[in-house]
């Protein structure tokens, strides 16, 4: 079982793995090293992952067979574990709590080398409502009180397999980085009585020059204050702030927007790996008329550093007006200040 | 000139290099890269940085030219720049100032392939004074709120230069990381009327496990809410907010558990690559009760995934215990809950 742990100053949680603990020689030091053995989420290998929880198939394929679109399953080694209570007790002068939630992989495709942005609209389709799906599900269990969804692409990223596979954590309570966002989120709406996400979506298709790309639902653009080069977000024009309540035909607007950032990306960092990540609003919504759900995306080109981490106060050597222009494919300028 | 960027949102702040814009081309997305040239920090080098501010020399041997033992320069390619005023404005929804600052760099020793824990106390206590004395310096300039020593060594922790060195960085207001841990520690202090960190020392010294190193003065523990593997957390036994008030008996004793522990984790883990900070109190020192300052070691063994960045929420693989227990060098011992 996995053990959350609070911080008492900083009311930072943490997970630790008590099952399958790490020695100091079990750490991957090196990089880029080769990996042999069959792929667990290729055809044929469904009996390596644990029994499918949803799929889109091939009409008349059978549960675990080939013959899936897009898959889920629960993570072999998840983070945090399904049964059992949530227990706190306190440590002295530490709280620490069961890890109890979800963890699934979403694996998007049975192609091991095709990623998302090589699939067809309908295809990453398929995975968005997966994700959908799988969040209406899950928002059923009182434990829950936050589900987050992202992606890892790429060993630097974090990605342990090469298929293509995203990933869903239920956790038992709103992760702190999401309480800053809602809270933020919260005053802003206090002090201007308007969202605060869709006075940026405004001011970016106002200002354009950090526009990536959009479609009539959608935008994609750098945000003013990237804290990595090449940093994205995308979100909804329209106020939304629950990811799970949007419509199919939304969905496929969405699917084509992320095919065409993601190609973008590929196209002029040459296939850089990358976090992709949801931000919705909590299981019980109490934020609805300030938050809005949107997505990140995250290239990963540099290392964090020391004072990053200290601090919170990130170094971005990219500019997003020059991140914008060089995913528009208008190229560099001048940008003296 | 950089530029300093606020979201009006979570409150985050960025720099955004504007002097030096990267493009595409110019990442290292490659690994493990040999370098070659000259190291700018080696004896003979003086003249490849600018002028020094600081060293520790052999009496009768001149500015920039050998017989340092521990000398600081600005650094070459500051994140901020030290000229200029903080001028405030709004970008529409958005904030930003001009990036004043200071980023110095405390090259540690002569030696090039000689790394903190190589060098003798005495040695390594040239280092922590220079940390001291930069500190008491710049103090001084009214324009600087927050001082951020740190040390990135190995190339995957930051570090663009081999030769042993740390850096420190002058801001224009406390960053938000680090008023997350002033605001956390006046909370606990208000409700236990005790410091934090305090209580956590005596229950440290009491529970044993999680304690690494320690002597008369300074105590090393895995704390426990690590967010990475064998993440150390050094500090004073006796409360004190601000580190550049610390006497040079204590920064002895300070310079010789330091080295400790850096032994335990190359012994232990292979020399990885390490972030090394010192959190002190802000520059307005209004946290003098409850505030206590203290140095984080996190050796970079896991990359830090989408799961993580999305949610503040971090998953650790190696126990707090575990990790002490391989680094006082007693070897694992089996922890299941």
């Amino acid at each position: 079982m996995a053990q959350l742990r609070r911080d008492p100053i900083t009311g930072r949680w943490i997970i630790v793995d008590l099952e399958n603990p790490k020695g100091p020689g079990d750490f991957d030091i090196e990089v880029n090293q080769k990996k042999g053995g069959t792929c667990p989420f290729c055809y044929g290998s469904e009996h390596m992952t644990p029994p499918e929880i949803d799929a889109f198939r091939t009409p008349g394929t059978a549960r675990n067979t080939p013959g899936w679109f897009t898959r889920v399953v629960p993570n072999k080694f998840p983070a945090l574990q399904i049964e059992g209570n949530l227990d706190r007790l306190g440590v002295g002068i530490y709280d620490r709590t069961n890890g109890v939630g979800a963890h699934e992989v979403i694996i998007e495709t049975p192609h091991h080398h095709k990623e998302l942005n090589d699939l067809s609209p309908e295809e990453v389709l398929h995975v968005l409502l997966a994700y959908r799906n799988r969040s209406i599900d899950l928002k059923g269990d009182k434990r829950f009180k936050y589900l987050m969804i992202f992606k890892n692409y790429g060993r630097s990223a974090g990605a342990s397999l090469e298929h293509p596979h995203s990933q869903l954590i239920a956790l038992p309570f709103v992760p702190k980085r999401v309480t800053e966002e809602l809270k933020g989120a919260e005053r802003y709406f206090e002090y201007r009585d308007r969202c605060g996400y869709c006075d940026m979506v405004h001011q970016e298709m106002e200002d354009k020059e950090r526009v990536v790309c959009q479609n009539e639902d959608f935008i994609a653009f750098a945000p003013f204050v990237s804290r990595f080069p090449f940093e994205c977000m995308l979100l909804p024009k329209e106020h939304a702030s629950d990811f799970s309540q949007i419509e199919e035909r939304k969905l496929l607007e969405l699917a084509k927007l992320l095919k065409d950032l993601l190609s973008r990306l590929k196209e002029a960092l040459r296939d850089p790996a990358y976090n992709l990540l949801l931000h919705t609003s909590p299981v019980e919504n109490i934020y609805d008329i300030s938050y809005h759900w949107h997505m990140e995306m995250m290239p990963r080109l540099t290392q964090v550093m020391g004072f990053e981490w200290g601090t919170g106060f990130y170094i971005n050597p990219t500019s997003p007006e020059d991140a914008a222009r060089y995913l528009r494919g208008d190229g560099p300028k001048n940008t003296s200040s």
